[in-house]
């Protein structure tokens, strides 16, 4: 019996996700909904499915799970409304900016026993999960030290900024999960440096383009981070495992792969400029794991405390910057 | 208004073009036909098409062009019945193993001011795509020297070896059509070394399995092959060119890009281990292609003619290993 | 006329400045001192030089310049005496283990006026030196982001550990000067994690194996270093510099550069598996630089100031460790 | 006790094997010769050894080998003579671009049990012995396809190439001797396409610039050659081998190896442009060999055996773009 989808967000996201669940032979898409009606009815339109109101949805007989991909002040609202609900929940991250209101919505989740799984994609890019599948036959050993380089191909607008929580909550968010992913041990400690130097009005706004993090566990395994807004050769996106026994790592990825020999040098194309290529496959492997999951197959996983945990690490790299010292996380969950 | 499809054969390669079909918003998956009922009504069941016998196609006012992925031996006849019915064609490689056969066919084609597309994948894999817009962006000069490495996991059935036309129609003839998309002038001369060093079967069933071939165009623009029919190490595919200016390369692809480093080495994992995940952007690609070149954009190419001068190469190859000398092509067209 | 030299030490890396002095066409090895006189004898027999006292080179007048290679708490002695001497001085790192002493050192030098190298052999390594030289030539832009990876194939004795200052002043204290020659700007902040996670031994002597320490200058140009005492690979030395226009980066190098193909994957062979065959073209091309500048040609650079600087780094590290904070570099000079 | 070595030429060539003798503490460079007094007196100056007539190295007493590095006309004269006098030889290659003076020389050199090493000096490139090593021990199991892809930087003059004895005993000799290097058995068969691409000169001067070669052993192994004479990249120097259990390759050597990343991609500079420093180490090894071999240490190998099958195979390939057919190693022996 394929779970029924309704899909709450018709942007750029939504669409993706929009495809990921029609292409799954165990899912179908019932619904969509949509602030803007002809966002909805475009998807609606190529995939054979129904325009309705949230509300509609909510109350639908008809719909088993939703994906939600609104706008981030609205996520841990929805979440809330579509446990309540009765329905299984994807919710694209963050749950919210705010550390006090994410624990609040999980404590609905868990009081409804709801099942929630968030948005962190790159745990599905086959060459991250084969990092990990590494890590987990034990080929390097005990891990010790992760190094993650994560760089925009260029800034998004200042308004964007204005309204993302800061690049540690928007932007390292994801490689403190990765992190996490990679560990296999819970961070305690994280003491950040920032700067701007990509764009002084992202400074003007409060924020930083430029951020470097280091990483603790109680073991004393560590993992750095380095973040720009802006990498001129593309999206830049790698992660390296170094163990007892040895390392693993996963070079970059660009949409073609050949190389110009002249008398200027070998050149290779540079690399994927966006991250929605980037992460196509990963993209559809997480739902394919959240439609498995609901059909009894794995978990249902990132969780909502995986995105809680991910969210305290951003506030503990925020006051570790503010007060130039390594913050415990256990000062701010 | 989309185009209408009707898909004969609903093998594997069937399977890989159905789906293409029906992904592509300017076409629609109308009827599939197969000798084997239950394979037509996977592909029925799966895309919401009719289950039709050929007959029943040919004569259809619903279908504007049918995909040809029934066994070789019925390609020419298909072939020929589709274009008096008015069909567009797209049919997998070859046309037939008979080079009189195939010429037959292709006048057949004429005489209806038909259209068919040949399926030679490898010319949309976007690796060697990009390989040839460099070369057509003049990044390279003047083409000189092409090499084409193109060797399979592991040989097939001699069963299928038997009714394959020999390794230089079957399996050389994709490198013979790359090589004319790469050297940017014809094929005037062939010559070629051949030896069975994978199988003794192959040998018994009067075929090789490691060939050489060398190919060289009037103005003396070069290119050289190399075939085996068994790579431990997975489905080794790498194209390069050399020019007056510079060179340019497609690397092998591999289904994870990861790298472990130990005591032992740093290891990257094998190659693709078949050709339908090696190239499963390529069959996408051709497919648009047919489509959109239905639609007004674009040729429907490789034409019936590339698939006539690809036969012919081979047929010069293996006279070439017969005779032990240089055979030119006029000799054999 | 060519420099005549007298070499203070015949060790390993005694041995490796003496075939680069008598491999240079602008100098001359008259003599050598040690405290064992076969190792002594050994380098005077292959290059045909004198054994002499370190008294007796002192008050040479046949020498114009001297290679210090003896232990570490020897080197700022040395280089007090060779400089009253009159002599040019080439020490190995460190100056000395204790910034005072140091600084001490170099006020010596400074009050005569003398010419002190110090030997951070890295600086010199071909592949580095092309990395600063596209920082130079502006092809990355304005450098944002230094990211140093730092591992030795395996842990010294802990013997040596416990005279070694501990692993930011004995083996960080490399990346620190190569993170100042690559940021084009000084350091004012330093902040590092540490563990021990190789040999629990280490951590009994008081050091840390596992280290990552962040930099920063006064406008915000960043730099992280990752160091481990063990490497199954071998000796793991990269670095990467990113900057507003692009990036530019150096691999690691092994001792052959082939690949083995199998059913396993893809196999090139671990790295080099020590620091004096990594480093062989640096360590010849530091004395090289050595010997032209005192010909007149270029700087003999580093300087005992550098040898000053990254020490401070590393004191300005250890501290940060013991306090959990952010320091400035001003608090420990 | 060291080998006591005369030089015989102190050009280009010569003086690469100066350096390499005189840094062997097995061996001495006592005498060199030259018809340039200039150029013997520096090497002279260098290394402290006398300048001699030939027929004073010849009559010497204190000389046990020679290094002939003369013009190639003057080669088989010269091996014939040291022979005679009881010297063991090293001679660059080629002994004589005629096989029957080859063939004359080797039968003075076998009469007198002469010791004669031919200078093949890519056998003692680093890399290439790895390959070697692996095929050794078996990681590819039996060589089934060698590809040997050899391009120089530019074309020699042409007044170079007239004198050259054509393009397959100049250039391509060193790529037939390392394929027989690896293919572990003796080559039976060859046939070549060839073409002038590069420059109209060469053409009228009666020879080839862009070449390609098949060769067959007599159990079906086979190999191909690709050579051009100018590569716009620098010089490509490339061999892989196939076989039955894997692969190996041995990549493109760079004076150095970073990578720049910009919005033009990712680029690392061009390859050696020069045969001396792509081959810097091999030269030294190769010498190194003959001193050992000299010593009891090893065989004196490529014989003078080597370098006549090496001239053979060029002929072969001569024939066979004449008559446009296979040639038969035995027609030409």
């Amino acid at each position: 019996m394929a779970i029924r989808f309704g899909l709450l967000g018709a942007g750029r996201i939504g669409k993706v996700h929009a495809k990921a669940v029609t292409g799954d032979a165990n899912a179908r898409l019932v619904a969509v909904a949509d602030a803007m009606p002809a966002a909805a009815q475009a998807i609606a339109d190529q995939y054979g499915c129904d325009v309705r109101t949230i509300e509609a949805i909510e109350s639908a007989k008809d719909i088993d799970a939703v994906v939600i991909c609104t706008p981030t002040d609205t996520h841990a609202d929805l979440i809330e409304r579509f446990v309540k609900a009765g329905k299984a929940v994807f919710c694209e991250k963050p749950i919210d900016l705010s550390l006090a209101r994410v624990k609040q919505c999980l404590e609905v989740v868990r009081a409804h026993k709801g099942t929630l799984m968030v948005g962190f994609n790159r745990r599905f890019d086959p060459h991250f999960r084969a990092v990990r599948a590494e890590i987990d036959k034990g080929t390097v050993g005990e891990v010790e030290m992760v190094v993650i380089t994560s760089r925009d191909p260029g800034a998004p607008p200042v308004e964007y900024i204005k309204r993302s929580g800061g690049i540690f909550r928007d932007m390292t968010i994801h490689d403190f999960d990765m992190a996490r992913f990679l560990l296999g041990e819970e961070i305690t400690e994280v003491v950040a440096t920032a700067a701007v130097l990509v764009d002084p009005a992202i400074g003007t706004a409060g924020d930083f383009d430029s951020v470097q993090v280091l990483l603790k566990t109680a073991s004393g395994r560590q993992a750095m981070i380095s973040n720009s807004r802006r990498a001129t050769y593309g999206y830049d996106q790698r992660i390296e495992v170094h163990g007892a026994k040895g390392a693993v790592s996963a070079e970059n990825q660009r949409p073609v792969s050949i190389e110009v020999a002249t008398g200027a040098g070998y050149t290779r194309p540079p690399l994927h400029d966006f991250f929605m290529t980037r992460y196509t496959e990963a993209y559809a492997a997480e739902i394919a794991t959240f439609i498995a999951a609901l059909g009894g197959k794995g978990a249902a996983e990132p969780s909502g405390e995986d995105g809680l945990i991910a969210l305290a690490l951003a506030d503990a790299a925020v006051k570790s910057v503010a007060e130039g010292r390594v913050v415990k996380l256990s000062e701010v969950m």
